[in-house]
């Protein structure tokens, strides 16, 4: 059995810089036509330059020309009309980040007044620029998605043409929320369509499977799963695959993020098949989706999937996959552009 | 200000055996008259011959003969009254496993039929020898002690004179069971007392805090608390100290436990006097409560503390300990037997 792609897109992707970039980036892009880039470096890309840099040298570490980087800013509330206007072109979205919540994201956003940031995104609301959300409160760890629910209602209420996209959400409010505002959207990655806290810690600890926010309840990765499996219209794929050298994941004080960049089609694929769930919604959700919501016009590329047994590598250049050495259902056959 | 504890008592202590049982025990007994040891070794503690055997290694291995190891067998269904008889002289309890949940608990018990349990419990409760019981299903990671107290009550109400500890409860759901058997006490850990999963998962992940059962949510850690420094007379101290080589804490596939025994009189005087619980809670929950609930008569060790920063060694031999490099308020002054 074989199963073909279209366009596959990854809307949330970490590809790092210098040596990191340099050393994986390739095998992050290889299965995709395009990806929205998270910007939080140190420092984060939050200039027109940084921007157009990065690219460059995300281009430059690729070396692929049938893959797009997709670029984003990392937010600040001091952005105007007149700095965003100029920056437009070069980027697909804005990237929020509550302060010191997650990788990198020491310089966001603190609070959540509304009239503080009401200049900025009605700016963006009027560009049409979306808003990406790292969508977690400084709570309790279980709990920081469902509380920052409150946070995307008041602002999906406030800037109602304002596209938010909920980052990798991993939750069943988050789920639920989608369907109570029109300009609410989610990307959702493989890991939380997989593993709940129940891989991460409730046998041995497992390093590799610890990301932010971290997997929730079995009940959430049901709500997960019935929207992607069920084709819900506003979700889409975003890997979060963020890739830290191996010393980094098992040593003490691991860093968090999963790897699932270069297996997330076969891992997707085997996931739809198993639950005889319909081609489309694979489609769909791995793609159609974020094209309607970015209004995106990827160049055509076809990815081929063959159900036969691939052997995870252990690690890709120093970083170790998810599922490294275990085997998954399907495999690459052929990518065309 | 100092303060002086008689008779510290840790109701629940891991030793180990062979190589770490003879590097480590010293410091785990050094600060207590006597402790319960625990009998999951490879394979467990289930014969006379093993408890005495087990029991010399240990006297052994500490020599101090201030230190009193009161020893456990590994519960079997299978037990009955001429063998509980032959051996009740050897041993303070018998601690039951449900199967595969913790380190080294493969024989456990599966299923909890009360009339398979029969006659081994009703020996034990005619013996007067006390169960102790590792409370935790193979449910969802942070319900599966919630979910265990059912199986407490269902056992609680089917051998009322059997005295049932709820080993290292984490939860508030256990500390309301408590209150409604007569039968039902418990031992509760330094860490959870301290701990919630924000601490092992909330920020980068730390495996010197991963232990089992998993730190819980706050309210949980507040019923603990509660209890704990409000005096309640069924709650005694169990360390579940639980010492692992660095590396194999530290490695991917982290093994549960946390190293507080050398530790553990030092960070209760501490947080005790922060929450200004009164002195005579902290000799009931360390040591009085104990002795009455196992009618133990402990010969004379008095342990002093002073009101002094203390250092926390990076490790013991090759153990690390909670709070390794941090300081803590209180020091050791003096230990008289």
């Amino acid at each position: 059995m074989s199963l073909t792609l279209l366009n596959p897109l990854d809307m949330h992707l970490h590809l790092r810089d210098g040596e990191m970039l340099a050393n994986i980036a390739k095998e992050s892009a290889h299965t995709f036509c395009g990806a929205l880039i998270m910007p939080n470096l140190v420092p984060p890309v939050s200039t027109k330059e940084e921007v157009i840099a990065y690219k460059q040298r995300i281009i430059a570490a690729i070396g692929d020309e049938t893959f797009t980087p997709y670029m984003t800013l990392f937010f600040k509330p001091s952005y105007d009309k007149a700095f965003l206007t100029s920056i437009k072109d070069e980027i697909t979205a804005i990237k929020l980040y509550p302060a010191g919540i997650t990788t990198n994201s020491e310089g966001g956003v603190s609070g959540f007044d509304v009239e503080e940031l009401r200049p900025a995104l009605e700016a963006m609301s009027e560009l049409g620029i979306p808003l990406c959300v790292h969508g977690e409160t400084n709570g309790f760890v279980m709990d920081r998605e469902a509380e920052f629910v409150n946070i995307y209602e008041k602002l999906a209420h406030a800037f109602p043409k304002l596209v938010i996209i909920m980052e990798h959400i991993t939750t069943k409010e988050s789920v639920a929320a989608l369907d109570r505002f029109e300009n609410l959207y989610a990307t959702i990655t493989v890991h939380h369509l997989l593993i709940t806290l129940d891989d991460v810690a409730g046998g041995m600890l497992r390093p590799h499977l610890f990301c932010k926010p971290i997997a929730k309840r079995p009940e959430d990765k049901d709500a997960l799963l019935d929207a992607v499996l069920s084709g819900h219209p506003k979700v889409m794929f975003g890997s979060d695959s963020a890739p830290h050298p191996k010393h980094a994941k098992e040593s003490c004080g691991c860093a968090a993020g999963v790897f699932t960049a270069p297996l997330a089609l076969q891992i997707l694929a085997e996931l739809f098949d198993k639950e005889n769930a319909a081609l489309e919604h694979l489609q769909a959700f791995i793609s159609g989706n974020a094209q309607r919501i970015y209004k995106l016009n990827p160049p055509a590329k076809t990815v081929r999937l063959k159900k036969q047994s691939f052997h995870v590598p252990s690690d890709y250049k120093g970083v170790v996959p998810m599922y490294a050495g275990e085997e998954i259902a399907y495999t690459i056959e052929e990518v065309n552009s």
